[in-house]
């Protein structure tokens, strides 16, 4: 690579497929390092469009776009699971660039099943699991598991689509027709509380941020606050559960790991092998966020000790679209006048501007129910408190 | 307006006049906010276009530059004052958009002896100064200021250049010849150390961030150290300075206040309307930066209280060119084969990375003598001297 002759030096360009709050915020860590960003997504400008230098629009597992992709970047990664893990290797390799996570371990998590059955043969504690291909599968699961069970889709679940409980064993049928194809099925977990810890793979090794504390709703993540609520040897457990689950899976990034705490055991409930709606603490909670880590571990950078503490007590909230279908929407903020479509809706931000909690918004331009589009962070005393207050005042719930 | 039929949905466009560094992180900042930024800048892909949604390629003072930029915004601001006062003005009001800091304070504050006098008129301490037009001028005026002075030019002044210490009578002529223009003499101040008071008027009101203490070496900024290495009476005073000085200035935004701390006296140095290099600190250091801060307070948003409060002990060095002679420079990060072009350079910014402190890396292509090509920020314990240790590693000085 030689500079080019342009007003520019970027320290390294990197590639990601997905260009959604997750790409945004990872263009936002990367830039002050002087990293670039070309981001692949099929909307037209996406929200990390905007903030990274360019936006390659293909669909997520596009051969012939991700290929542009790599060829215009030092390093190439993702933001969303839809990438496809053939696609990212033949483009990596044909670039001759590294690809991270790697598409070995991003094609293993995709599938429900076989990222339990990599845990469990590592000795990571996962809940009990029964591989379902049709409704015998499941009826003998049930049998073995008992009801209430968790009946997931292998693959292409997100957000709690693709779960379905399955509250007795006549409800196998109908529980198999939503799923609609090859499915997983768990034992129930009557969890004491939800955990997650943020786990990164560099060049160096493992980092580990502190567990946070989830409450999910409609299986949606609602809030995260760190430290979790609950004893020293729960988040202490959680991290080395963590770090087991890390060595079960290749390739260098960030990786969400999310947790059951039930009674004085860790379970790992789901790994996401990017950076994750529980860690965005980090960015005003640590001293260096998910988002840069991930970035530094993706290029192979170097994440120094302490990178990854905590920096005080932190909450978060996600901003969720509080609408019963689909329609635009367009941020206000103060009294300008600002005319929202014809069936769209505005939001009034500046409760959150003025309050002591940082706000995010995404820069999505349609509202649909329960969407992400935006968080707030409170740090200090009672920062759940605080977030909680602050999202409730925008009218998001 | 209306929400445009696109991916996106802005919080807000801010239109910025220059895209060098202050651009980038005012960029940078602004992302979180929803707030999507356009530069106009004459050079192709300047540092602050990646991270800006893009970029209008014109002169600073371009009239119909200004005027599309304008109307491609909801706000305008500049972060350089090569800005034309009268572009702007009338950019804005064809727009009919805000712009901040005020055309007025703009064009007043670009004249040095303009801006002395207005903070005179004031009752704002500052140093004693003579107007110069000619030699005579300047003979007069050294009889009265006594030697040696500094002779300053009136316009285009920038990090030092335009300023020549003048350290006899028989020398004036020479000193004139060299500022080659309209000018103003300043008594010389032996001070006792250099602060600066990074200054904010929003809607609400002038906020205040801790005052810094600056290290000069040839005229540049070459380290920040906050809280300032005083006493507390200095630093107070050195707040009152400020509040002073922004009561004499009209119009939102930023203002980098820079002083001259001498035996009990706080004195006016000079005034930037805009985000600050000694105010860098203020993106590890405080709770919103005085990026953030400068984008809410030109959009008319609020800042909440406790916005400008100091986290910790911070400091900031800055990474300068230190070549002989330009040429172009490319970063590299640990081994990869970067070619420079023939007569450029590389630099490995790894040092830093493996450090506790954070890398800004402005992207600048091109190495000059003493161009800031970027900064490091250290917090805790001592954070000069880590500052210091990686800016050396780095091999800046």
């Amino acid at each position: 690579m030689t500079a080019s002759d342009t007003g520019q030096s970027a320290a390294a360009t990197l590639g990601v497929v997905g260009g959604g709050q997750l790409g945004r915020m990872l263009a936002e860590a990367a830039a002050p390092l002087g990293v670039e960003m070309v981001v692949l997504d099929p909307t037209p400008r996406c929200p990390a469009s905007t903030v990274a230098r360019d936006q390659v629009v293909a669909e997520f597992d596009d051969i012939d776009g991700v290929r542009e992709l790599a060829e215009r970047v030092d390093a190439l990664t993702l933001e969303i699971e839809l990438a496809g893990p053939d696609a990212l290797r033949a483009a990596a390799d044909a670039a001759g660039v590294p690809v991270h996570p790697d598409p070995g371990t991003l094609g293993l998590v995709r599938d429900k099943l076989v990222q339990k059955r990599r845990l469990r043969e590592a000795g990571v504690p996962v809940p009990e699991f029964r591989r379902v291909d049709d409704e015998d599968d499941l009826r003998a699961a049930l049998d073995e598991l008992g009801t209430p069970a968790m009946l997931k889709a292998r693959t292409g679940g997100y957000d709690g689509r693709g779960n379905v409980p399955v509250e007795s064993r006549a409800a196998a049928s109908e529980a198999l027709a939503t799923v609609g194809g090859p499915a997983t099925v768990e034992e129930y977990v009557d969890f004491d509380r939800e955990l997650s810890v943020m786990t990164v793979r560099s060049a160096a090794g493992v980092h580990t941020f502190d567990p946070a504390e989830n409450v999910h709703r409609e299986e949606i993540l609602r809030e995260s606050v760190v430290p979790a609520r609950t004893t020293l040897e729960a988040r202490e457990r959680a991290d080395t559960v963590a770090r087991e689950t890390l060595a079960a899976l290749d390739g260098r990034g960030a990786f969400g790991v999310e947790l059951f705490e039930v009674d004085d055991r860790i379970l790992v409930n789901e790994v996401a092998p990017r950076p994750h709606n529980s860690g965005h603490w980090t960015i005003e909670g640590a001293r260096v966020s998910q988002f840069e880590a991930h970035a530094r571990a993706v290029l192979g950078w170097p994440l120094p000790t302490g990178a990854t503490e905590r920096r005080g007590s932190t909450a978060t909230a996600n901003l969720l679209g509080a609408v019963e279908t689909e329609r635009p929407v367009a941020p206000v903020v103060g009294g300008d006048a600002v005319a929202p479509e014809a069936d769209g809706t505005t939001v009034d931000l500046r409760p959150a501007l003025d309050s002591p909690a940082s706000l995010h918004w995404y820069g999505k331009r349609r509202l649909r129910p329960l969407r992400k589009m935006g968080h707030v962070t409170a740090t200090g005393d009672d920062p759940l408190a605080t977030a909680r207050r602050v999202r409730d005042e925008l009218g998001f719930r």
